[in-house]
């Protein structure tokens, strides 16, 4: 199967090697071309332009850093566009809102193209080794012609119906990740306010029903006050808002969420939003708290 | 080593099996005495009394089912109090408050025997398995006397320190729980009023940062409005009530945890005290709900 | 004093015969004519169309009834646009969004006139009897030749800088009318369910510190279980949201009315988005409380 | 109409001189005897301890500084209980927890004795103008009798049914009041933060439906960030606490009263307690607020 690949930073560069290494063909194009020479090495060929990219293969997927540069390839001079129409499928990978996925999707369709937004869960590691979740939506046949693909880049995909419903999941499961989180926080100020050792808590918490990776990841970390960013305290606090605008919307009360909600935005007014988001820890221990 | 083991019940049993499979030397006693013969087919001896059991072993372990049971096995005539004493151990593993187990502690310490509380986290299957996770707390030299027994029991055992801190790790523990719980309900709903699958977002949620086996067990009865009571929503709402206090004491202040708890209250004022704490999803959907 | 003034609803038509009682010179415009006459008989002028009156006063009052009759008024063909420009004021007393205020403060400053918008807060009683309070912002030359004119309509004017903070300090406002309606609820239903009469309740609430006129007003209405909207419900709930909004560009945490909202959002999806907001109480309440 | 009266703090001594006022015959007691001498001087009696009051007098009234006093003075050697009987009353009006007062009031009736709690809403103030406001509850016949004093004493006073009711309704009044505090301090942080000013704030509040006197009375010297205790944080937060434990045995859910708890926590928490309730506002302000 022949597929081109728009975008090779860290997530890009290893998705598309992985499709290398299964015998895909793969025509491959970065905004600094000279990011394209390891996967020529491994058997890539590359294209001018994304336009020269879609020209060349019936499926092209992207990988871009923001909705920006996901904009700029599809709208701007030598993009997508140009080439894009019958019988060609574009799959969009970046984590982008749902407006401007909408807006790629008209203009693809437009063409007479097909279009799949795509974004995914899971960091660098997971493309690496081909354990993305991905969460797909818009056009079920490209949808399904992409299969094989998927199967490569990650361990398991869903195709969740219409355009914006794969940003929607991230929000969704992006809320109960901010919950959990305050109430993992709060469990460990009182545990430590009430003379218990947190950490025993967290070996406790590993052992039983509740037990999963955030919490094995975060929960040294977060006792010694260390919050190196993975993802940012104001993104998260951005999901929690736009969860609870969809919840509003749709008449749904969340009020577990909405007290996370105002925990992680007491953090921003402390000046901890370019930390990671489990910083709200901070908010929680208040004063002088050693947890 | 020889034990005594007081309480055969469904924990019980298991626990005292696992013991005389392991090698131990085990003296038992049950209110009701025809329950031993089981364990006795396995070589167990047996106790005419709790204080029978005691006179005749160094340490002894009591599993019963609540704190009456407890006081009762201790207190009454031909109690353990009776012939506990200097170089005696003994060892609740029931799960009871903390007022119920300072009292057997003060008893035993003043007769001059030494007292462990060890709470335990699972149920019937862990117990069979010796993966139950102990809480223990109260004397350390005790403690490590019966490591050897625990290390058969559980999976892993803890010392938390004076008596009183099994229960309340176990209090922290189930706020946690119970907020998640509210969290992971809100996001059923969320998904279902958006137009997204409940079902979907279970296998997303089981993919990612935040799987645990709580969603992956009762997500699927909870889609179904089946909440067969595993733990009591009335009890859930009530530890949830006793770790407010605790924070209220401490001066934590624990605003997920308070919301969790209001949700949970309504839930008693439907009527659903004693269904499952999952039952809880039933105010959080709502009015014709469908998640 | 000559004013021209535009919208002859209930409100309009109560400030404009306020003005002509107290002196006032004032030419009326209303898209049905035939709604002048009653200020014709009391001394008023009419003119044709909005362009009209401003063209033939220094200063003109608008009272629509809602953003698209506000725009409309200004934008349309024979608008207030036509004949606005240098030494002429424009003064809209509508309710409306900060983004419609801003639009026509842009319009009418671009021709070279001056803008204040300038909500109030009271309804038809108040507009009759001169007792408004005035939410004024935008250029204050022109707010302080409009004192006289606000001194008859209002019992009180504010004047709160540039554009858009007389629709905010109304968001405040409603925010905290917003939380005390369901604290105010909350304590119906515990004085109902803990065997004191909520009856008492309002009585003993209004000799104390907390007195206000929605107790008052709103607790008897409340008992009896009877909703009148007033103020819909679901218009409260969009200005909790809002004022939630507002919070989040500022990092403002705001739990109490986070907590509020969602059970706003509660009552909506319950199907009492259009009683009064008032109907929060039949949420707190639930099922079979009689309080 | 002869009535005995014990406790002449700053409240007593102001209500008993109110009932010498209104033509009442009054036999006073104090431990410190000394301070009966201005209200003899207004004509009063003197009576050498508690159980001389009471053996001389139809009905007596006290007024003391806390539970252990309340109890002192009844059950300590020449207390009320060494003389009340069939035919005497005995109306305790100081504020008290219900299991004070139900501990008075069974050893009061034991003895044959009529009794009354009767505590108030209202300080030194509204003492000395018979303007209090009286929540009593007990005997129906006795609090018949005192009305004519309760007619002096107080605005209003209100019959509430069986012991404890007195203190379940300051309980509902005072949480009501502690959510109000904090949907006040959130709106003014709110306002400072949107650059609209906070003093504006408290006029256009205090013009509208939810004006009260706690907002007229708190708001300014809030803004000052002074909060000389008139009620003290943590008795507001005590309060909150208690009204949430009662709609817990209730099943009341009140998730705007526990956002305001947990606010009031996070103030304890740093070190607020002994500060004036209004004191919250420090933790909605958050770090460098100037609201």
């Amino acid at each position: 199967m022949e597929v081109g690949f728009l975008g090779l930073g860290i997530m890009g560069k290893a998705m598309a090697a992985n499709l290398l290494r299964h015998g895909f063909r793969v025509t491959v194009w970065n905004r600094t071309l000279s990011k394209c020479e390891e996967l020529v090495a491994m058997g890539a060929t590359v294209g001018e332009t994304p336009a020269a990219v879609v020209a060349k293969c019936k499926y092209t997927i992207a990988m871009l850093s923001d909705p920006s540069a996901a904009l700029s390839v599809v709208f701007d001079k030598d993009g997508v566009l140009e080439q894009i129409g019958e019988g060609k499928g574009y799959v969009d990978m970046s984590t982008v809102d749902a407006a401007t996925s909408c807006k790629i999707s008209e203009a693809v369709k437009q063409k007479g193209g097909a279009f799949v937004e795509a974004p995914v869960s899971g960091s660098k590691k997971p493309a690496e080794d081909g354990q993305l979740v991905i969460l797909a939506a818009g056009d079920k046949a490209l949808y399904d012609d992409m299969v094989p693909a998927f199967d490569v880049l990650g361990k398991r995909s869903f195709f969740l119906g219409e355009i914006g419903n794969g940003a929607k999941m991230k929000l969704v499961v992006n809320m109960i990740m901010g919950s959990m989180m305050n109430a993992f926080s709060e469990g460990l100020c009182l545990a430590d306010k009430s003379g218990l050792s947190p950490q025993t808590l967290l070996d406790v918490l590993d052992l039983g029903a509740v037990a999963n990776p955030m919490f094995k990841m975060k929960g040294p970390s977060m006792l010694q006050g260390s919050y190196n960013p993975a993802f940012p305290l104001k993104h998260q606090q951005k999901d929690m808002r736009l969860a609870l605008s969809l919840g509003d919307e749709t008449a749904v009360a969340m009020p577990v969420a909405a007290a996370a909600n105002e925990a992680f935005k007491k953090a921003r007014s402390l000046g901890l939003g370019d930390l990671d988001f489990s910083a709200v820890h901070e908010v929680l221990k208040g004063a002088g708290g050693s947890a």
